[in-house]
């Protein structure tokens, strides 16, 4: 690793590459570079395929060229930030790691590899320091929407047990979802339908909308009991991936996990109601002291003020919103809750850029 | 009660009231009465609000008007089918019953009173023996939307624990969540929104909607934890409604259940994520064996093939239906699944006609 990011100075503070940098979360990591006060970077090189190579795209007030993904475009940097496919990830991150950077990877090419740390600053970071090959994992978005939460309440804790069901935005599946979940929009929007079996469908037919969609069936009127790919036994590839970084993240690689992922026709804020069952004794109160004082984390909890988090109220901003926090009445040391994060942000750019960071400050 | 419904014929067949006939649940009611090959009653006699009173509506090709809700209205009735709010069941439900009615009541009024019982036919049907009060409680949508599954996996591997997340629709609200969800929608189609914190709700606004709303938030591009009113410890009265009705229908008074109840943008059909444990070891395939053996039940359960249940696609007709079925990995003897069922049908408007039609068929 360049010996300029363990111990950045003025006159050589680190290079930063966003590879990816023209894709729903690249371009919020963009927002977030520019929306800081200050960031401890030298350049910053935007990298894209060879289809968005070209652009121009603002930098903290400075106009920058989208350069195109080649070993050389990698020469000098010294962190990278990739948000690109899982196979891209794969063949690329080595690449710059050869050629100096360390990376930090939002794919899922890495995240269980044993030599690949799998980040969440608040809840693991001294994990970042053992990263044989050069990578930093960032987790899944859906399993980073509640991390911060269920992150602070283990340590305090000790969980053993997580019954998660989601309620997944559809910019998860990237600018080609939310494109679809609009356009489905328009078509049922002003018509009776969803009172009839597949009138949905028929109305997204009528208005000519490619059978072709990002999600295996209509997302508008409708929640999708499906994401990601099959993988044995009927679990989806998304709920392995809630269980398993889940384990990783908070170093319980015991932990009793059952995750049920459903895509509902929210743009972007995963939400995910959780039922966590914990090794010590746990009142409401304790976990309210608890998350409360976590940066991270903002309660919105007073039903009796009608207060609790929505995807729609806490879109684009970065914390993470706990709600709806209960005692389970018939389970031991359990609290049930709602928690929301935007995927995009938390739950994608902003963890992979705090990582990026917490690597520039060490 | 009426000695004719104990024992019906040709001469005697019973007289059967529908009591808020012109809402969303009574419309229902109606077509299920309209689209049944044959029925075992005599007359039917439609009863509503003084609002309503004077309608004309066909019930099986013959005109009916509707009556206004009056002692009198109920002399000569044998069946009394109640689909109207808690303090109108409250104060009206006993009046019919003195005049010589079995009441067969959708309302919470009832429901956990140890002297009426509550009753899914395919479940505890002998329940319904034991009516002292002359009232029979037909349970709330949520719970009766996973209920036919529940109890046929219960009769054979012995429930012991429930934890449920659900995915409810507007309609659970009545017309009135209809039309604001199709309202809400017709604000947000055609914009980019969903993006910021409360650009839905200023949409909304723009768009001229009244801030007043059957939801306690936007429901268009969002979902709201919230449904029903704030009862102790932060719980609300749907989530205790899910718990308690289930211990009474399944005749466990304690199993042990957390939910947590989530209103989607979802005209009709209620979902749920369930994870069920059992006293007994279960794998996919027996319960698959289960569940296709029960005539109100449909596994839609390939994930290969891409079929899950949706509520877009199954809104409008009569079973639950079951899907995602997974084997917990973690869990002894637990089941992981998705359960999807028409709110107003089974929920609601069908299951109270099916003990209706039980009484008169006892």
């Amino acid at each position: 690793m360049n010996p300029a990011v363990d111990a950045p100075h003025e006159s050589s503070a680190p290079t930063l590459a966003v590879v990816g940098a023209t894709g729903a979360v690249g371009t919020v990591m963009i927002d977030i570079i520019n929306s800081r006060p200050s960031v401890p970077w030298g350049e910053i090189r935007l990298i894209a395929s060879t289809r968005s190579a070209g652009k121009q795209i603002p930098v903290r007030n400075v106009l920058h060229v989208v350069a195109e993904l080649t070993p050389e475009a990698f020469d000098g940097v010294d962190i990278a930030m990739f948000d690109v496919p899982d196979e891209i990830s794969q063949q690329w991150a080595p690449v710059a790691v050869q050629r100096g950077a360390v990376v930090v990877d939002n794919s899922g090419a890495f995240r269980m590899d044993p030599d690949v740390p799998l980040v969440v600053p608040e809840v693991n970071a001294a994990a970042i320091g053992h990263r044989p090959k050069g990578i930093v994992s960032n987790p899944n978005c859906t399993t980073l929407s509640m991390m911060s939460a269920v992150g602070a309440l283990h340590h305090q804790f000790g969980l053993t047990e997580l019954v998660v069901a989601s309620y997944q935005a559809a910019s998860g599946a990237g600018r080609a979802g939310v494109d679809r979940l609009y356009a489905e929009l328009a078509a049922v929007a002003g018509k009776s339908v969803g009172l009839r079996a597949g009138d949905v469908t028929e109305a997204l037919t009528a208005a000519g909308l490619p059978e072709q969609s990002p999600f295996p069936a209509p997302l508008a009127l409708n929640v999708v009991p499906w994401a990601g790919s099959l993988k044995a036994d009927g679990w989806s590839s998304e709920e392995l991936k809630v269980r398993n970084e889940s384990r990783k993240i908070l170093g319980i690689p015991d932990l009793k996990v059952s995750a049920t992922c459903v895509r509902v026709p929210v743009v972007t804020t995963h939400a995910l109601a959780v039922h966590a069952v914990f090794a010590h004794p746990v009142s409401v109160e304790q976990a309210r002291k608890v998350l409360a004082g976590q940066p991270t984390i903002v309660l919105t909890d007073d039903p009796e003020a009608g207060m609790w988090p929505t995807p729609a109220a806490v879109v684009g901003t970065d914390p993470t919103y706990v709600g709806r926090l209960r005692q389970a009445l018939d389970f031991a040391n359990t609290l049930d809750f709602f928690v929301c994060g935007d995927n995009l942000r938390k739950g994608a750019a902003l963890n992979t850029y705090e990582i990026a960071e917490l690597l520039a400050r060490r």
